[in-house]
């Protein structure tokens, strides 16, 4: 592959060839974020700065007002953090960062509910209501869980999470897969205003960089595909759904997760008897757990006790 | 908030009332990745095993065969991992899990695209071609960067990634935004097969365990918003973007991507100007860098390069 060298003066002198335009203010949405730092640039395609496309075509070589084109946000705007926010005002926001409904015109993946969604109820996502809860264990181990409270024939499903191996640095690491993860949620057809709840990620301390790392992008994976596909995401510690199925602290262990999940979902029993399928059996815990506090929703004290 | 406690005898002795089901084998699609390993269960709605919902429908006491709803997948199912696959077979499946175009049913957030979608370009979205070229630096001072060749007027932009505060063990820490991240990339009504390059992320050795964790998450979360939105993302080391552009080594800065970016977009030269601009030029920087090789795409070898 052919690279092109940049002469050291073109780091800091401009190309005579390169043409500034109006970059600012712009012309955008008033429902556009404000925090937002939108810029557009006159990208120079003087041939010396950019050896990639010989085909690219010639601009004019004349100034020209760039308006950036107006973002329509499909999400109302959020309110802005106070500079010295109170830690339940930190966790409201982290929660409304968590959930954007699908916009409109987007179509949607929950096409069975779609005309709940043509009713109007795209402010407030966790208003809208649905008889399914998701839960997840967002370890490269775990797995997703569904509970379809409407459903009497299938009221419960759970799928170990999808990964795939990767080159990293010279080792094979497996990683979650990110696209089969996305057509396992879609193939859900979930109604509009599901709520996924997701254990928090919390390594722990004796754990490597490695694992604080991977802990991290699977949280992130999981998060960013959910929200991206209209979810209401809520993070669960694991003490509180541990704590509430009483089988938080140090005398528990993950055979007690599997022995709890085999009882509430005894035709499931058969899948969580191997000491590797405790993310199977958090996966279902943490549905059942979302699925209690769902019922309970109106009271903010149980939303907050659920944000981390 | 009101605990139902759960009898010890319950963790290993099945309510009587729990009734067991046909849970295996499933009727699946023919088409869904085999490696979702498909349970259903009969979720156990006796009194004592579930507190959350006092207004949950009784289910009926018989035995019901409960088919799995087949779960319809939205892209072609990806080719198998082989055992001992090679380093360019695994590279290639990494960078198959990075891209699931959005079905034909779902609308799309591309909407200027749609004609283009329907034409039937489905089965490699690196194929569909698109002039525009996404850039990311997902890190949590990083941006996001659009190149757009069919736009004359407008024909780069760049935008801080957008963050909000969150709470974490008693400490306020920055964290990126996924729904506004959301609305940014839904915004550009970006065309169908639009690749988004982003930086791989390698953590510094040196850094602690946050910055590892932290690192993870936002590059998963970007990951996971832009495979779900459509985008088909590359992963690109920062060494093979900085060694095109000469720029790598450490006799090179921060502020040397910063004097490049000026150079090479200079009407966004002046918002390049301060040290934590970097994320701004790097974003830059790394979309033209994928545009150049977008351009080449047709050698495998260069899109091997790419893909980590």
């Amino acid at each position: 592959m052919a690279i092109t060298t940049f002469p050291a003066q073109d780091y800091t002198t401009p190309s005579p060839n390169s043409m500034a335009v109006l970059s600012l203010p712009f012309s955008v949405s008033p429902y556009f974020p404000s925090k937002f730092r939108l810029t557009t640039a006159w990208f120079s395609l003087s041939s010396h700065l950019t050896p990639f496309s010989p085909s690219s075509p010639t601009p004019p070589a004349h100034k020209i007002h760039c308006l950036a084109t107006p973002l329509k946000p499909t999400c109302p705007p959020k309110p802005r953090v106070k500079v010295k926010a109170s830690e339940a005002e930190l966790k409201e926001n982290w929660l409304a960062s968590l959930s954007c409904p699908l916009p409109r015109d987007f179509g949607t993946s929950h096409s069975e509910a779609k005309e709940e969604e043509e009713e109007g109820s795209e402010s407030d996502p966790r208003n809208v209501g649905s008889d399914w809860v998701i839960g997840i264990d967002p370890d490269l181990s775990g797995a997703l869980a569904v509970l379809k409270s409407d459903d009497p024939e299938c009221p419960a499903q759970v799928f170990d999470s999808p990964h795939l191996s990767v080159m990293v640095g010279g080792k094979v690491r497996r990683r979650l897969d990110a696209k089969s993860i996305i057509e396992l949620l879609r193939g859900f057809n979930a109604p509009v205003g599901t709520t996924a709840y997701i254990e928090q990620s919390i390594p722990f301390p004796k754990d490597g960089k490695q694992g604080w790392w991977s802990g991290g992008f699977g949280y992130g994976l999981w998060i960013g595909i959910l929200v991206a596909l209209g979810f209401s995401v809520v993070p669960v510690p694991s003490f509180s759904w541990k704590k509430k199925f009483e089988i938080a602290g140090s005398s528990f262990s993950k055979d007690d997760s599997r022995r709890l999940a085999s009882t509430m979902f005894p035709s499931l029993s058969s899948l969580l008897q191997r000491k590797k399928d405790h993310g199977r059996a958090e996966a279902l815990l943490i549905a059942a757990y979302g699925r209690g506090l769902k019922i309970e929703s109106d009271s903010s004290l149980t939303l907050n006790e659920l944000v981390s």
